[in-house]
């Protein structure tokens, strides 16, 4: 409900509605008088909801459950073959797209350089010829999608569906979601990539029983989703999260005063992939084998082997992540802190010194937990996105 | 409303009746009709919302307005005399009391020694004869105090009344609203000392028209106080703000390491006020006029009369104070940090090399302003809360 907008009987009836679709899901199997019990809304208004979700197929109804005593009541469980979404995940590099059902079970998958679609509106060209291609290759109905999600990284407007700033695309307060949706004939969610994997996380990852939760992706670049009270936190111009500016070390910020150097020196060029890599080729490092061309995944993989090199690279970089994290910890007292993007691959590796450096410095000890996607973290946004919509359409249509 | 529970009719009427009486106090006179107009609710159910606020002597009438056309409407303004409240602020060294009417308008105030009253429970009992003192000095009757509000230092969860850890006054999860509750006879709400401080800010200080800012406190101690989308945001064990232990400067985490440095080294010991003395100490300085005893006050007006050893403290701490707004704007985007507590009552010489340098550093730039009433953070808290939590009850009551 807006704050500062009258409320409305909708108001209450969508937020009703809302409750009973989340209930249904949390519980996997219900009966019409548990939900009723569990969300304190009347069985009749309970029932009228359940009879338009099963009309919709959002909702089944299977075999009768087990009773205490008397008849055995009919169990109803969520259905998430009920619509197909489409998911893109737009990256400098490339664009991950993929075809999901309503509980993010992805059916498909495909990649494309992102140089290969263009710019500007003919991206959004190259965009649209890529959706209806995922619906014919696996024969599917334009009706049948629910909507797309968008997960672009820069400053993303949700609400007009803007993206403020997207170099790899020429893209400059350009209105995405509108354009798309013209083109393309279907619904369109757009929001910041971070954001939407920390929405992810929510949905379908090791973040789903978190109300208050802070996302760290730490792959090229360091971005933060912020989850709290159970939605995208996104700041005054929908610019919260860019910690990867965040200054972990004095000395830098001197460096930093001036202007020529304004990237220099903090979280994101300390202990993002390529600060990890410049720190191990500063000391020397080379993987066992080949050593003309090796990744961040090498040192930490040689740093589990016991490399001391390595080991002075993670013992470095998480001193960083450390100071970033508790700082994160301090200010907002996030019930969990995850860490995904590409270095969170690392695994144990990783998350053993950043847990044991922050439970030893910091007061305020939230959970440190790594995304069980660390591969997919846009592209599951990007389905996540859609499926919201998808369901919010669906619950108060 | 909240997420998880059904929303009820009440839910409703007590959103928009609320929406009635900010839309009145934002705009300081207006009629019915425009009341109607801007909140979007019906003439009649305004007109039957403003008749129970007038009755409750919570809004009255003025003559009547101009009118372009016809006859001119009658005005309607907030009344604030229409009850008053009692704050209570308590410090570890003094207790502040005042009462206020609820437009926050101080009538009086007391400040008496913390240890007079005792610990524990017998806390309890010392502050309600100070508050049976406040209202036989001022001819008031029991009845005309709508609450009191209580802002203490230490983690306090408002909910349930509870100080978790004051150790002042020895209390640990210590049920302090409903002691005071039952030994005073009045409402009582209880919020940690920041928190209570940003929301003063939010109602009557500069941060006024902002939804989403952080009050940052710099006296003794460092802490936030975060407003997220209008309200107090408190994270997961009522614990966010705590940013005094953040680390702004990553040698210090290496000694932080050690146990037995566990404060050693982050903001608050580095940019709190006793930090900046020990500072000035260190490189020697001492103000003109007398050596013996000097506060952080007469460092920042050495500075500002050029004092090369006090300009020198200034700008390594604002080094530090930098770096941390910088990291809390980079994480939340906030509109707007507010500074209050002691130490901002340096002024401009504080203000000006923060703003320069946070404005040269960081890519997210809020508004860096200067709390009003840097004497009186505490307190005002208290009333502030007094208040809201008294026109709550007449609201929706």
């Amino acid at each position: 409900m807006l704050k500062n907008e009258a409320a409305q009987p909708t108001t209450i009836r969508n937020h009703n509605r809302r409750l009973v679709l989340e209930t249904l899901e949390k519980n996997g199997r219900i009966s019409r008088a548990d939900l009723a019990k569990q969300t304190r809304i009347s069985e009749p208004t309970v029932s009228g909801v359940i009879e338009d979700f099963i009309r919709k197929g959002l909702v089944r109804e299977l075999g009768p459950g087990e009773a205490t005593s008397g008849r055995r009541p009919v169990l109803l469980e969520f259905n998430p073959a009920s619509g197909y979404v489409i998911g893109i995940d737009i990256g400098g590099t490339n664009i991950k797209m993929g075809l999901a059902d309503l509980g993010g079970k992805l059916y498909c998958q495909k990649r494309i350089a992102s140089k290969t679609i263009g710019g500007g509106e003919t991206a959004i060209a190259g965009l649209t010829d890529l959706i209806f291609q995922i619906i014919a290759e696996n024969h599917l109905e334009k009706t049948e999608i629910l909507g797309v999600g968008l997960s672009v990284p820069g400053i993303v407007d949700p609400v007009q569906g803007r993206v403020s700033f997207a170099p790899a695309f020429g893209w400059q307060n350009f209105p995405v979601q509108q354009i798309l949706m013209r083109q393309a004939g279907l619904e369109v969610a757009v929001e910041n990539d971070v954001n939407a994997a920390a929405w992810a996380e929510k949905q379908w990852g090791v973040a789903r029983d978190f109300q208050d939760f802070v996302f760290v992706s730490i792959g090229t670049g360091i971005g933060a989703g912020i989850i709290l009270d159970g939605e995208i936190y996104r700041g005054h111009g929908y610019a919260a999260g860019e910690i990867g500016y965040s200054i972990v070390d004095l000395q830098w910020l001197k460096r930093q005063i001036d202007p020529e150097n304004l990237s220099f020196g903090c979280l994101e060029r300390l202990a993002a992939a390529p600060g990890i890599q410049n720190r191990g080729r500063a000391l020397g490092f080379t993987p066992k084998g080949s050593a003309d061309s090796w990744s961040t995944e090498d040192i930490f993989y040689a740093a589990a082997e016991g490399d001391l090199l390595a080991l002075q690279v993670v013992e470095e970089v998480t001193d960083y992540l450390a100071a970033g994290l508790i700082n994160i910890a301090l200010l907002l007292s996030p019930a969990a802190i995850v860490i995904g993007g590409g270095v969170s691959r690392a695994g144990a590796v990783l998350l053993e010194p950043l847990n044991r450096k922050i439970q030893t410095v910091s007061p305020i000890k939230p959970l440190l937990l790594m995304s069980a996607m660390p591969d997919d973290a846009g592209l599951n946004g990007s389905i996540a996105l859609a499926v919201r919509q998808a369901k919010r359409k669906l619950v108060e249509g």
